[in-house]
């Protein structure tokens, strides 16, 4: 069982999206994690909707969830959809609304109001499993739901992360977080620097000496959730290597 | 098994949607199948993207598409979704290029270039039934695609009669037009002068003698071509008579 997630920077470029998503035909079916991308930025700014970001994470008021709603769930899933359906590989575009797959809250608004952001409580498998049996790959735009008939915006790192630990309760599950570097580096401008191992404890003193790059913290921090959790095998790679993640970083 | 078309009027009034959405949660799950409505034309004006109309049909170029997998295919179709997922009704968002379900052919240029609009080959229903069986309901934006990686926009009241039609084929099956009148009119300005069936003959004797509204054709036609192909019922009535479409027009 693999899960996949999709960083925004694949999204964005069309020529990058196609090879990815003609070698990931030839491992389906899987389970595809996307987010956004510049489209959403670009589409808010046409619309003259101001786009708000505190420490990496977007407050979603209730016109940037309407755009997300449709630039995830609608422009990028579908064209996803129609790219993958035209390698002969038979998809299904889905939101955490969608079969109720996965149910949210919405944040508690302590220091910061994040808006219609949805923190994770369930997610049912069940429906996932069944498209996998009828060979169909389901791609997961990263919105969930309140079961209240509000979507919610939700990190897509943490919805793959959320995904592969439901699966590994029942399934041997691989969870592999693809994006435009070779891995998590040592130092951030040598692309050659791949650590090809990452436990807990290297992490957090790489963390704390600097040489990990912050942005990479909440893909991280996932990432060992979910193998602590039991998610059997998690590694961070470049897109190009999805069908050969140890190229990149395992997370022990 | 109930196809159930909503027009765009319900569509664009929030209050009609929630209480048409209310009243389906009762007979799910069934096959809903929706359209625009206004939205997708404001957003295209806001975008700086003309809408072009020709005999009711939007000539959709690439922006236009773009637009429709946004508004259809992401914003309408994913509130659809969470509004019934707040009744407790089990529902999954599609397009006709999720899990292969309509296949379309680009429409040849004649006279008028359509653009991206695709005209149905092929509806494949076995992951229809597959949901329905595992108590989930379908809600199929107005979007097809050609299987080359192109999505195509398609005419609503076409997609929910060739579904019809090719669930007839091994299932008892009940297609309901819902729009914002009570019925087929013999007067278009008299909502109270529903005609109550309609056979093929009379039809054609009240389109010529001008009784009945020309924007009313594509819809009749699409009921029409519907019963004569194996649907068992076919109605044409209000939202409000959904549970009740015998109040309004029954084709014969």
């Amino acid at each position: 069982m693999n899960i996949v997630k999709i960083g925004g920077n694949i999204v964005d470029n069309e020529d990058a999206l196609h090879l990815f998503l003609s070698t990931i035909a030839q491992q389906s079916p899987c389970i595809i994690v996307h987010g956004g991308g510049k489209v959403a930025t670009e589409i808010a700014n046409k619309l003259g909707v101001e786009s708000v970001m505190v420490e990496g994470r977007r407050i979603t008021d209730k016109n940037t969830l309407e755009i997300a709603t449709m630039v995830y769930g609608g422009l990028i899933n579908k064209k996803i959809v129609a790219i993958l359906q035209s390698f002969n590989t038979n998809a299904i575009g889905m939101t955490g609304a969608d079969a109720n797959c996965i149910v949210a809250k919405k944040r508690p608004v302590k220091d910061i109001d994040y808006g219609y952001v949805g923190d994770i409580e369930q997610v049912h498998t069940e429906f996932l499993i069944s498209c996998l049996r009828q060979n169909i790959t389901p791609v997961m735009a990263s919105l969930t739901h309140d079961k209240k008939g509000s979507l919610l915006n939700t990190n897509a790192d943490t919805i793959a992360a959320q995904i592969a630990m439901a699966m590994a309760k029942t399934e041997n599950t691989r969870l592999v977080y693809c994006f435009e570097k070779n891995g998590v580096l040592a130092d951030a401008n040598d692309n050659e620097s791949v650590i090809r191992t990452l436990n807990a404890q290297t992490y957090n003193e790489l963390l704390l000496s600097g040489a990990i790059h912050k942005g990479m913290k909440p893909k991280l921090e996932n990432a060992f959730l979910a193998k602590k959790s039991g998610v059997h095998k998690v590694f961070i790679c470049h897109a190009d290597s999805v069908h050969q993640p140890e190229q990149g970083t395992e997370i022990l």
